[in-house]
């Protein structure tokens, strides 16, 4: 089997990146567009991100955001009112000239995110303080000009969602960042994704563009480079101002409102692959996999039990598929759940049957085990608990295993994260990495967590420094 | 209260067009977007709407179907391949001609349907019988140049799904188109919306683009227009045609496949205000409301209690808010929540926390009654489900009242439906119809349903002529 699994994958250790296309097309999570840098999402790849969606329009919802819809297409005198966001997204942009057989008088850019939309609504729907805090989100597809484009990590269009919000002062505006970052994304990407991130805060070089603060989650993939999971923006009044949101306060005074807005996207589907995967392919924590358990049935004779075996598995409230597809050898078929990274395989055999077991295959760290037939459904809820924390503590052991410290520029060097003093490494020292491929990822207090005060209140901040994707 | 909702609320007895832009006004569903044509959701707006999805996607996927993700752009030269399909398209197309700081080689359309690209990707997907079906949806946003749009009903930008999906034969593509015609779309417009729409078969003059038939589901609205509720295409084998779709049959000879596309979009939100709405407001059915029933406490007395039953209706399975905004009229209140279409309304006050009821509004009908407190919860049940029927069997009658039956074409006046025998329309009456303004909006057979075997072989069938937006 190993060797099965070998002739289908690239290594890991042999070509990452070669790894990571081949895991991808073989377990059909996507595949290039009709054109450069374009991605189809196949069935299962979309089934992933679906999951991610569920998991976070709970949150979102029940921190009390409600989801709307803008536009896709965005006049492009509305991104020219914010100086900095506008020079940033230029040259990503996609634009619409021609519209319904006639030349456009004013061009509509595809939008790459939506805060000007969205800020020139506010603009309309916010009177006065009793109209805040407004807490809105969309899911929705962005489209940003991409050169080297890469299967859900970078690509000419993504899905996403977008959260936007308005505050009446700046402490609110803050706190809602920190809150997004914090209680619904990493709740989502460690306790769902099984992915432990770095919270931090970005450099001003790392900014949004057009943000007053911009906080992320930076995950280590298996080849050690580091990967933005999700960023929460802190805008302070620079839309407000650009898109005159104003309210009046409980005096009546005219006041600009502070906003933020914060994204996950499809990109998280890669991290979740060179997070996890091994050369085998993906391995998918189970309160996310489509699918948590295949009954895997050896030959025709066991269909009844198998049958039996997939109803218990259901009633326990489990996400379970019947493989009875007997017509195809058994080693190409658990070849293939294990590319598609479903947690836990019962295989159930005539000698199964006799025995009255069922043969447990674990996909986060192989082997078979016999189970009695009889407890089976009560030790795979036991088993995929077990498999959840497991792909999460791996994840966190190699992370840290590949996090070192550094006393100075010099030392950063091959993959994984270099914690360096902030005050070691300065705005120029972040020039000098860049130079040598590195960026630093985010800061962090002493203690490994996002600094709420903000860049300019530092104060014994570590750099977390390493190559990224 | 009557007397409050004329104020807010031109009747529709007076201007119908107008009284819908108040109601997606002022029940906070839409509003115009930054250009002409474009339209923003808003948050109860987009509730509804995810309602639907939510129904939609489980039957779709119940049904077998698999979602996806393809790009919204499409190049040109995809579109020209099946020569109807650009023909219909083109007035109505968005093109970006450049992107990343260049003007692109070869244009890209913004997606106004997938047929083509994915037709594309269809027939690399497709080797062998056992490839087939291939039965896929994918829920995205639409792009198509409207002249005179209108919120909801036409507007330039849509959010629908669009299944796509291959068969082996001609029998199996047909058996499709008509069971999502009968069994996902008619099950959710009638069931969960409650509209009672006819469903039938498109003459050549109103099909699809590219299409061998397109199925429909037609409802009345209130004004007597018709609208279409949703399309279902049987593609025969022009798109595989246009796009090598093939597979080798069980017999190693190359087959073109049979192909059906099918959608329902946000246009439905608009069908809905427009079956149920009156000059109250929204009314909207039980089964799909975001809010099912509203606590309406009247004053602060009483707030203790209103929470419990707001937690004992929450606990009966329901969809509850507690409205205490004391500080707001009750008046005002419950105009609000009756412009907003709540299906039940439960008024505590002082008066009736001293005998220990609750005075229940129905929005269908309005009228106060009492109930008891201690059985409010289970009596909630049992109005939604009474709520439910009466608003499809309120569209139902009102469809029957304006439905009449004509011997020619001369009869054929005014608003509601006319049915006519279609071999006494014809293609050349059908052009006359188009003059003063009809349309014929589906042919079924004698008893009322959709003639399976498609025009060629039509035989006594009716055709349902009506204006229609």
């Amino acid at each position: 089997m190993p060797g099965m699994a070998q002739q289908i994958l690239t290594p890991q250790a042999d070509d990452f990146p070669r790894w990571y296309q081949d895991v991808v097309a073989r377990a059909g999570l996507a595949e290039n567009g009709a054109f450069r840098g374009s991605m189809i999402i196949k069935p299962w790849g979309y089934a992933i991100w679906e999951g991610v969606v569920a998991e976070l329009d709970r949150r979102i919802k029940a921190t009390g955001h409600d989801n709307v819809s803008f536009p896709s297409l965005i006049p492009y005198s509305l991104l020219e009112r914010e100086a900095e966001h506008v020079e940033g997204f230029s040259p990503e942009l996609a634009v619409v000239t021609t519209a319904g057989g006639e030349e456009l008088a004013e061009p509509l850019v595809v939008r790459p995110t939506s805060e000007t939309v969205i800020g020139e609504a506010m603009a309309r729907w916010i009177q006065g303080h009793r109209d805040l805090p407004l807490l809105l989100n969309q899911w929705a597809n962005v489209v940003r000009w991409e050169l080297r484009p890469r299967l859900f990590l970078r690509t000419t269009e993504f899905l996403w969602q977008e959260g936007h919000t308005a505050h009446a002062t700046a402490a609110e505006a803050r706190g809602e960042t920190l809150m997004i970052l914090c209680d619904v994304y990493d709740d989502v990407v460690r306790n769902v994704l099984g992915m432990p991130t770095v919270l931090g805060l970005k450099t001003p070089r790392e900014r949004f563009a057009g943000a007053a603060e911009t906080y992320t989650l930076e995950g280590l993939m298996r080849d050690g480079k580091a990967l933005q999971a999700g960023t929460s923006h802190d805008l302070g009044q620079n839309f407000a101002r650009a898109f005159g949101i104003r309210y009046s306060d409980a005096q009546g005074a005219q006041q600009h409102a502070w906003t933020t807005s914060w994204g996950m996207s499809t990109r998280i589907v890669g991290g979740l692959v060179m997070t996890h995967g091994d050369d085998r392919g993906l391995r998918l924590p189970p309160a996310l996999a489509p699918v948590q358990v295949v009954v895997l049935a050896i030959s025709d004779v066991v269909l009844e039990v198998a049958e039996r075996l997939t109803g218990e598995l259901a009633a326990a409230g489990l996400r379970v598929r019947l493989d009875s597809n007997t017509s195809q050898s058994f080693g190409r078929r658990s070849v293939d759940w294990e590319l598609k990274g479903v947690p836990l395989r019962l295989e159930l055999g005539p000698r199964d049957l006799e025995a009255g077991t069922v043969t447990r295959v674990r996909r986060d760290r192989g082997g078979k085990e016999t189970v009695s037939l009889a407890s089976a459904a009560a030790d795979a809820v036991e088993s995929l608990d077990a498999v959840q924390r497991n792909l999460h503590d791996e994840a966190l052991d190699f992370r840290e295993a590949h996090t070192r410290d550094a006393i100075s520029l010099d030392e950063v060097d091959g993959l994984g994260f270099w914690r360096l003093p902030w005050s070691e490494v300065g705005e120029k020292g972040e020039d000098a990495l860049a130079e040598r491929g590195y960026t630093v990822r985010c800061l962090t207090d002493a203690d490994g967590n996002a600094p709420a005060a903000g860049f300019d209140a530092l104060d014994g901040a570590i750099a977390w420094i390493a190559k990224a994707y």
